[in-house]
């Protein structure tokens, strides 16, 4: 653990506070962020795949025809015109909406938090994939939750697990998932869980708090229907255009009934005030024409269909015997599982020195649990540059196997 | 107090959100946004007084320039060279300060949404003005702290109240002000108030948190120290773009010392990962020009002015007998109190029918206090709509003093 410096304040921060550490993981990325380091850690989109002149086109429409507005303070729940817009783009995935029940937060992250604010006391559970996006977890986790882990496999969250913990007294204040290709595990709720998990929890009532920023980057086989298009009622949907458009607009927002809606308006504006005018016109002015975003859509679904092949064809040639993965449909994660006696948060500092980097399992389980697991990310660098940094990475626990084997490990 | 719409969660939301409410006031606001109602409520600044080109110069520039780079997500801290401009911002406030103890925030209101996650547990104490900013209240609120309101006078916070507070045994976590033309009262703390109120939280160990939004709009009288340049150790100070550039690009920040700087950077992570790189690019481009910047904030502070003393002005010529007001140096605010018969919450719907809207002054006290106040701000309409606004509302107090005198009030 990274130490703090010398603390005046150290007798008066919050209980959640005490407990916010500089992790030596982050200490690392520092490092990795060097050019010949290949990093399949973040989860950066690849917004150099935009046509530079439509995006400076949008801008300077914006600019021209709204002027001032621009610039100004805007209402809490976001511009009614993006609040159209999302609904559009939710109508995508199969959901019929009402743009009076959308609140546009700052990207998805900030619904999250605003998620945790008006549910969340101290002791409340949230039920979520284990492992879970990490995001969720820090959230979350500034409302003072327990966590219960519900684990998943190749068809995402194991609904039966979920049910036996409700069997068994469990009360969780929500259900948080990810269910197209999840982050960091890649996989999908398949379409019979989804029918499984919407039922419990309507029968158990218990709200779903559905989290789909990469359900429009299907590289293969058929859309499955969102849970909220399965039940409107008791599902709390969040979009995003970070991963279609622009994270830098920082645009996302959550889909509720009415009195869901105006508590989060209200925590929106304890938060921030408002989103930026700016970037919401950008935003609205850039998925206002067809062509150019369903355009830019399936150039980015085309580049990232190419990086997973190329990721996927990599591990199946360079990563040691003892090795899974998943195989993504979409999005930007594949998830590697290895043998139990690697411990991959300490063999990170080792990577970095081969120019390789990733993202230790740990950080996506809230207790201690992925330390044979670690998260690899296809969505930034290029085809060949993940070539080599899984080759890089190949090399390492090729490495690592035969220095455990010579100390007597694995049988041998 | 309006309702909420039947609500199928509500055993679930957390303790804070039970209280959430959409107040009439908001309703009413609703009302006065119709272009016929002369709204002195809003704080919006004068986005208009811009010079158009060459904020349409900075966006080109930003694209031209940056490309990508504006779209993609950035790190939790913000960027370094939009830090480097808050030092600069605050030097022009006497403030010594290094770009790595700057975060930047989604506004000043998100670094006081971080300060209250990192600082309050529920049943910690925050000393503040009363009235205080209702940003301050809605955002700390949310912690669940208990507020220790200190009256003001013309001179701002009365300090000796503070003492005596603390005399009595008060321990708040920290004490929060807004020093320069506040934001109800539009008053200013004296210079002898700052070195007492520095040295008595100095000597208590209780950190102060300096509030300086208006800072740079001082229209007469000379700029009086910050807190934080007279105390660097033990003031967290927060800064902002919104009144000097664009509330639109959301950009504050918070200046602390390094383990606050660390714990805000991950609650802004977990809050919303990141601010706009778009946003930051071209708030720090901005300013990157000095005699534009300057040149704007001129322009801004000469038309706050006559603003102000037109709203003054008329005043002086409309408001009844009875009513008080303060005179502000700067800023954007005049705060009145009425004869202690008239509930101003109660007026407002009655104003708004006459076509004038103003801000009822319990929004900005933490305990019920303010029924016979109001907030005028002078920042957004042109003198001729402050006049006639002002005018519209003197005559409406007028009538209600002939309607309390003919029911036998004040001793008639």
């Amino acid at each position: 653990m990274a130490e703090f410096p010398i603390d005046r304040f150290v007798d008066r921060y919050a209980r959640r506070a005490a407990g916010m550490s500089a992790s030596e993981v982050r200490a690392l990325f520092a490092v990795a962020a060097r050019p010949e380091v290949i990093s399949l850690a973040g989860g950066m989109p690849s917004v150099e795949s935009l046509d530079e002149r439509e995006v400076a086109r949008v801008f300077r429409e914006v600019l021209e025809e709204v002027g001032a507005t621009a610039l100004q303070y805007g209402g809490g729940q976001g511009l009614p015109a993006l609040r159209a817009t999302a609904v559009r783009l939710m109508a995508e995935e199969g959901i019929a909406a009402d743009a009076d029940d959308v609140v546009v937060t700052t990207g998805a992250q900030q619904a999250l938090d605003l998620v945790g604010k008006i549910f969340l006391d101290p002791g409340d559970v949230v039920a979520l994939e284990a492992p879970a996006y990490v995001g969720a977890l820090t959230a979350f986790g500034a409302y003072e939750p327990r966590f219960l882990p519900i684990p998943i496999d190749d068809d995402g969250m194991v609904v039966d697990e979920l049910e036996r913990r409700l069997v068994a007294g469990e009360r969780p204040t929500f259900v948080y998932t990810v269910p197209n290709f999840g982050n960091p595990a890649g996989v999908t709720l398949s379409y019979e869980r989804r029918e499984q998990l919407v039922a419990l929890c309507r029968e158990a009532g218990i709200p779903i708090v559905e989290d789909n920023p990469y359900g429009l980057l299907r590289f293969d086989g058929a859309p499955l229907p969102t849970l909220r298009s399965l039940d409107p009622d008791n599902v709390i949907y969040l979009g995003t255009v970070s991963k279609t458009f622009s994270p830098g607009v920082r645009v996302g927002w959550a889909l509720a009934e009415q009195s869901v809606v105006q508590r989060l308006v209200l925590a929106k504006e304890a938060a921030d005030l408002c989103g930026s005018n700016l970037n919401m016109l950008v935003t609205d002015r850039w998925f206002a024409d067809e062509d150019r975003w369903r355009g830019a859509l399936a150039g980015l679904v085309g580049t990232y269909r190419r990086r997973r092949d190329a990721m996927l064809e990599a591990i199946k040639e360079h990563l040691p015997d003892g090795a899974m993965w998943t195989v993504p449909q979409g999005g930007f994660y594949v998830w590697v599982t290895l043998p139990a006696w690697i411990d991959t948060k300490a063999l990170l500092a080792k990577a970095v020195e081969r120019r390789v980097a990733y993202v230790p399992g740990t950080a996506f389980y809230p207790d201690g649990r992925g330390r044979d697991q670690l998260r690899l990310a296809f969505c930034y660098p290029t085809e060949e540059r993940i070539r080599e940094g899984i080759a890089r990475l190949g090399a390492l626990l090729e490495d690592e196997v035969q220095l455990y084997r010579s100390l007597g490990g694995g049988g041998s």
